[in-house]
């Protein structure tokens, strides 16, 4: 029985209630209730935050309980170096996930600094990528020795 | 009359009470009062932050309150995607201002993140180039039917 | 009581006449009657121009008797050093404008050549980039001593 | 119930045969077992090529009897044009897939040609990155209406 | 029957009466009846300039008369994005020819900030070009309903 | 009376039976229909393939027996100097077509790796592309001594 | 007798306790206390921050007390500009320091943001660039008349 | 005894008159004179404009009776690849000459597009740089069989 | 004694029977009676392709036989990362072998991602670069333990 | 006790004796001075060249007697990939030091080749530099088992 | 009457006495006698090096005697930031001259490390470059009071 | 019977006897040794030398005993247009080799300016390079009428 920390970045406390049409119908809430869903006997911590450095201290902490953390970076994807570092500081496995395609919006959406440090990124799936996200990293727990 | 959010970004609170030669002699509190004096009967809210967080928060809340933004990035002007992305998730009409005329400084200042998503930018007219992001939100706000 | 060159670049002849959707329906004629009636007792004189070396000449004349220039150098903003090099050598106030936010289009719209020798740059606000224009002028005209 | 095609790119048949150091130690044909093992009722089709040009006939052909389509391009998704077009123009959902985290390795291999004409990419999960991507595709179709 | 505008830019006024070597030992004068050759009943006005004022007046002026436009920029294919603009503007079917590949030559001349505003675009066959442009035209002018 | 081949790259047999609206509505043999109309007496042969290895083995071929070749690289286009360098070694005349305005689309789709060791390149002009560049290429048959 | 803020950037907070390998098996608190111990009289303010905001904030602060400043911008150094204006802003002589040789690290570590604004970079000796950092302040601070 | 046009290219008539400081206190009549001095035998024709258009027609009519061109293009260095085809056209020699030394001014001053057809290039040396290239002139013609 | 394969890439079929002065005047089959010839012993075995997937797929074959490979990957020099991943994942000996010098040629050939994953690479000596390929590899495996 | 070498690049032989606005009014033989007051027991070596192959076999040397080197490459530290190998090659640890803030001049100061085979660079503190690099070094030696 | 030093680079020894294609027919010899024809009663230093350390000692004792030097850097000129420092920090005038018309040779030539610290830059004009680049040091000495 | 220059450049003098690791544990005596004896009747003069000017002036003369040169530019591959020059100059057959395979190295190393002067470039052999250098050296003069 894994603690997973599931991790959401700057704006997507926005998701659902505003815009339907770029972010989706489903709120963040719901977001994570269908994370939840799909977790079993597994403990999920849920955190949103538009500040980097609360980003960086909860991943901080994350080290002495969590097992993992899934990761959807947002913005900070393509600059954060200091979210880069943290993730790389804290030596959990960190599956990065993206609800739209990166690779198919703007050219500075394509190149993301924190992916070489996580164990791998998913995205373009909507809500389902963080779902994904969940299995690809229980997949990797389970593996390791 | 409109409500509108006048936001300032890292390092404006120093306007005027440090170095009049580079950020002029006026303050940031002076730059207000001027900025509310065009004002009329327009409700005007003031907000400053050297956190990237802080003002992605107050342009959420923004959302449920305001009809529009004049908005001085500052520094984050060039690389906060996660600033351009709150302006594009609360789809308030923003106005880009900037004191200095960041076209004829150093070559990475030439370079907008968030003007992309604002209506327009207006740079290098001092404190009134807020006064002019001011004048062109309100008329931006009477052309819309 | 100053006198103000109100210049427009190519294919700014075109305005309103032709293509509504992308130009808008105001006419050239209407802009600048629409300058006109904000510029009090200030003597306007306006000018448009396809070519580079009829720009270049007025500008040059203008040294003779305006005290500032509002410039919309249109397609030329993003190449013609000659035209940056009038401005440069006239050393006259001049304010670059822009009907539309050039730094939300094309990649080769986001760099102006003209703009560091300019006070300054309004872009994104139609007509009213010219208004506004008038009004950074004016008031830099007015802080001078 | 659907019918969906798992297509292997360039190098790929070599998979667990040989260098388990680089490639694991799992074959081609047991990923395939166990992609098939989470399959269920759904159809799978499974094809690997070293050549461009069959697997271009055989998404072609997929067309006429697939729902979906789950692809590792390998070495053809960092240069493959024709790839890409052939995936826009048989416009079945497709989702991209990478045994390793290709945004750590080689520069080269950040970068993917036909990731934008895809629903989503998946890297860096070894042979889990089939399964997950597999689940991706059931739920994009079972959401499409 | 169509009016067709034949414009030739800066330098091809030397066609043919110099360099013959670089330039083919045809005249302009002799490029223009081998253009009417073919023209049949369509009316033809042919014009050239070194100016490229006079190439923008010219196509908005021929935007009140004809159907379409066969225009080799020369020189300014690669840096007139006046001319692009002009060509944007009157919103007639333009088919850009020129004499030598462009692609085959130096660098700078591989890109075309005009191309992307016309129907496409004809290049290396010599006096050709031309007539293959006109015969583009038409046929586009046929298919339109 | 010459002998031609027309050859059309990858994807290209996918024309006219899917997807009307991005491919047009003609078939690719109803494309090849309507270019062997105007082909009078001299005799051409048509060849598809998605497999560069397929194309540069007709290209060879064609050296015994072609007295030219009109070509669509379609995505070859843009990264098989395998493909160039077959053009160059047959010493053919090729005439390099595009059914779409290839200058107007991605930005990797304006460089062309085999238009330099072409005749020249055509395109923008849907089927007539092809129409035009064996126009083309009868015109430099008949100009050759 | 100076007065110093020592600063510790991003993810410092994490020295010593975890990853011995990478950041050394000195703790944070351990380096302060060195850092100390070689202040003599001269009087020490440590900050450490995962938040470029905070840091912003205490170094707009530190300029009403402290005579200058050693600080190690961490991943912040090759992003961030808000804290290159507030350094440039204070006016306070300000050493960046690194633990790590960063010229010998990853391309997108070997270009700062900050370092222009400073009086100088110390890079590349563990704890000891901070001593290095403070004796250069020193240095500077005696040689200012 | 030769021949020789002086062009001089845009912004050059304001010379001396105005900003000595920036173009120095020789006007352009005097650089003319002292040009003029130095020519001995030989007839010289100068020639200013701010339109490249005239400038090439310029060119044009020099072929039929200069032996060779002194050109200072001015900013049209940097960008005017019809001023360069027309150089090219004429096929007389030319030498490029600047008052100031572009290589010591912004970079897009260091890149000459006209250059690299002309015989040589000369900047930094004032209105010297004229009389130095009309000696350049001079002897390359003396040297011509 | 050891086993060999002599492998040559697209378009090398024609070298010697077309294009002399290009090529040289030696086919293929001599250049491969000449290596032939200096093999003494050992066993070679050639094979050539325009096909990129049977060049990988004769490599793969090769894995099982060979001790080392010759291979002239001509165009794919440049762009098949899948020839590299292949020669990558059979970890064989490879030598790269040029006709021409890469180095001197056309930008585009200076690179190559094939060799960074052979042994070494030797270009510039026409069919002498194979023969010494084949002495490079025989002391590259004399050397091996 | 150890023994260092203290190496000066090119033109710090005009150190002070020159133009002591840009290189200060310290001479290369206070500075020796100066670094010689700290060096206590240590024996210190000093050299200058203006003379890459003269510093190349000094370092060389130098490998055979000193226990480590400070270093200021001056402008070769920016393209000098000899030097850099040299290094790399003795094996000592070197010190890279600068009087200047390199990272504050100009573009091509920024980037040192010699840098990522030196343990760290310290620049920008004047003679001082050397003094901290000397420190630095008696800091490294000490921690080395 | 002024002392100058004639400056030679890499390779120019080699003048007239090999390659006359290349280098024309004119040996160094002869060049330093056309110069000193030209001196009057000015005395002329020469000397040629293919060592840079050597240049740059040349003109470090220059310094002592000289009034201007008149430079030909050959190939250091693309590279020697050393060469640049030293005429830097000597501060005598320094005119660069160029045999071949550096800008028309290879891309690399086109960029010169060195023409930004001297007066200006002559090129093109064979050994007439040098007698050119005599005469306007001796016009700047002139001028200078 | 031909004689040959074998030139080893910068930190050569190394090899051997000093860090095997790197460099291999042959010394540069026994490589010269090694290339001595396949060179048969030929005669062979060595030369190694850490100064640019040196080699230059080495290969100027080698132009008047030499009939080819094999040279191992080392670090000067990647900078030193001088030494490129030279080889051009003296016009004798000249073969780049490199001991490791530059083209598997830091991205700097990819880039060699000697080349394309040279007949080719054989790397990643170690000592053998040599031999494989002198082969392919015997094998052109052999070919030379």
């Amino acid at each position: 029985m894994a603690s997973i920390a599931i991790i959401h970045g700057p704006n997507l406390n926005l998701l659902g209630t505003r815009e339907p049409g770029v972010y989706g119908s489903v709120t963040l809430t719901e977001i994570n209730r269908r994370i939840e869903a799909v977790a079993g006997d597994h403990v999920l911590r849920f955190f949103q935050s538009n500040h980097e450095g609360e980003l960086i201290d909860f991943i901080h902490e994350a080290a002495s309980w969590a097992d993992g953390i899934v990761l959807n970076p947002a913005a900070f994807t393509h600059y954060s170096i200091a979210l880069r570092d943290a993730i790389a500081a804290v030596k959990l496995p960190v599956v990065e996930v993206h609800l739209s395609n990166v690779h198919a919006r703007e050219d500075f959406r394509h190149h993301s600094v924190t992916a070489p440090v996580c164990l791998g990124q998913i995205s373009g799936f909507g809500w389902r990528s963080y779902v994904l996200g969940l299995h690809a990293l229980f997949g990797y727990l389970e593996d390791r020795p």
